[in-house]
């Protein structure tokens, strides 16, 4: 059961840059959850075969296509794409389902109640699912869902695989079908704040083989792989912005300026997320000021925090928000023109190197047909 | 007084394509709002002097340095960047503070309280401001603010325009200055909903005049330029993104998946924010079905409109969200390496023209240095 550890699907949703897959690469055996855009893995990365899963949602026809030329695994979002999957692209001989288990599962504060959320079958549309590809020649089988996001709570994994796992019993038994894998999906948070503490895997891993041997094993349909899909955990925490203190500012309230802005990291922005902070230096300074701390953009939400306990912070400062390395500089938009920085990588030998140099104008105006702007008046 | 309607500062926040101001500036005198990036301005669309007003917040001092060159209204959004301004660049022939009433006004429910927003002046903090500003030679004066976003009740303009009249009699007198401008901000919204009326800009105007020539005529202030900033109305009701139907699906709820997603529009997502969507073909059918109208993002968030009653949708359907001429391709990320479109102009003449070409994947990896990646292990 450690191949939870050791084996896992990396959600791209957080992170995509080729250079620190390449490194992930080089330490485990990774396995690449696609979502959504799977040629770029061809691109990219030269991964081939049932190392991709290409997990998706409103899926064009091109993107089916080209899952089905890299073998990748096609997990369908909807019961209507077998259809057109087979119309599209012709069925593989490994088919995999995402399962909305609507009110059968509590989803978590992080990513709402599944009952609202657009993903997956419903259980019903399991069984006539499976039973189509079934009927279709289909030989193998997953099953996948993703009902959680930042969850801390390790009793909430092991109660998304018990559900998991007697549904696969169930299917197996009413449509004599024999599943390869299960994916219990992503959803393993990380303690973004100090009072936080990790997940604790081996709990997770003990409860996980107890449902395992109780409903997989005692029907008799070991072995099943098991995929966990943990991009968070695996970039979040190895990730910090580091950011200069441009202004301090003193009104109705005392703000701090600096020179990222929610191009760089958007969570704060868009979720209110707790990122914590440090300033270099001044670690053990006592936290004895109250700070609001802001980017430049022209949007009352960019702020990496709000009334934060701070130690006193002069121009010039650099302050290190924590955690970044997930959802950051992938998730930063270029709104108002801003543009993102570089990315550096600090290798186990203490090396660092550039893997993404900072955009520039000229990035930013790339699609504008500037040639055409000379005849248009 | 017309002055609001004819002659209006343009907030580039909203939308930034050459193509468009350029045929803004055909129509209208336009003056440009910068929005923290004023060198974006002379590369894209050779504006100089006081047609530019360059609002910003948490400055760099090279944005300063070029405003300074440029010979751009400096709007100076906190009390200690005189100083910066005066060491990094030298302090222009006028001057502009931006007014964070705090207390003295209620924000509105888009934008927020004033005295939590990180920007501008207190009231304090504007005479000890344009006191040192005068003692250090500064010659002409204006005041800026922008407290509501998206508002459609006209008073509050009015109201807005009366608090800052008040203001520049009061340092007038005390501090024996006077005032080039005002500068109303923005905030007049557009009426997305089918059932709200556009902002009559006549009520606003009346108001406006008459609060006028009580405090700045009576005080014999006049004349005092009167500034608006009008980016939402001017660009957001006459932008329309126009959307593929790709699949329907029917879970717990009924989705209808189309080809554009937040890479497209975000601020149903970010904000919850209502746009009206019609189905082309179907404007006279009856809207008898409840939908969620979502896009294809790997984030439960994307979606274009959540239960709306439209008229029964197929594939292939051609769905227009409206008013997305403001905050839509300039807000849009490419979280999960999602593209942006191309944008099509359609002119007075009816011809149609290609102002912006789609994304592609090379632009979307610009920024990573693939040579190296070879040497990468």
């Amino acid at each position: 059961m450690n191949l939870m550890l050791t084996s896992f699907f990396r959600s791209s949703t957080s992170r995509k840059n080729h250079h620190i897959f390449t490194d992930i690469q080089r330490i485990s055996s990774t396995i690449l959850n696609t979502d959504n855009q799977v040629s770029y893995t061809e691109c990219s990365l030269n991964l081939k075969g049932e190392g991709i899963m290409f997990s998706s949602n409103d899926t064009p026809a091109e993107e089916f296509v080209k899952a089905k030329e890299l073998g990748a695994i096609i997990n369908l979002d909807d019961i209507s794409h077998i259809e057109f999957l087979e119309k599209e692209a012709g069925l593989p001989e490994l088919v995999c389902f995402r399962f909305n288990p609507g009110p059968l599962k509590g989803g978590n504060a992080f990513i709402g109640n599944p009952e609202e959320a657009k993903y997956g079958f419903t259980k019903e549309q399991l069984f006539e699912g499976y039973r189509i590809l079934k009927e279709k020649g289909v030989k193998r089988f997953g099953l996948h869902t993703m009902v959680a996001s930042n969850e801390l709570e390790p009793s909430y994994f092991v109660e998304t695989a018990k559900l998991l796992f007697e549904v696969i019993v169930e299917i197996s038994k009413e449509l004599d079908i024999r599943f390869d894998f299960v994916n219990l999906g992503g959803g393993i948070g990380i303690p973004y704040r100090p009072d936080q503490k990790a997940v604790p895997y081996d709990v997770i891993a003990k409860g996980v083989r107890d449902e395992y041997e109780k409903s997989i094993k005692a029907n008799g349909l070991d072995p099943l792989k098991i995929y966990l899909e943990c991009g968070r955990t695996i970039t979040g925490p190895y990730g910090y912005l580091v950011t200069e203190v441009r202004h301090l500012k003193h009104i109705y309230k005392d703000y701090v300026g600096t020179d990222a802005c929610m191009a760089n990291l958007m969570r704060p922005g868009l979720y209110g997320s707790y990122h914590h902070i440090t300033v270099l230096g001044k670690e053990n300074e006592p936290e004895d000021h109250l700070y609001d701390v802001t980017g430049s953009l022209c949007e009352n939400n960019d702020k990496f925090a709000i009334d934060r306990m701070l130690p006193e912070i002069e121009r010039g400062d650099l302050l290190v928000i924590h955690d970044s390395g997930a959802h950051g500089h992938a998730m930063g938009f270029n709104y108002n023109g801003k543009l993102r920085s570089a990315e550096l990588m600090l290798r186990e030998d203490k090396s660092v190197v550039l893997i993404r140099r900072a955009e520039t104008i000229e990035d930013h105006f790339a699609t504008l047909d500037l040639e055409g702007l000379e005849d248009f008046s």
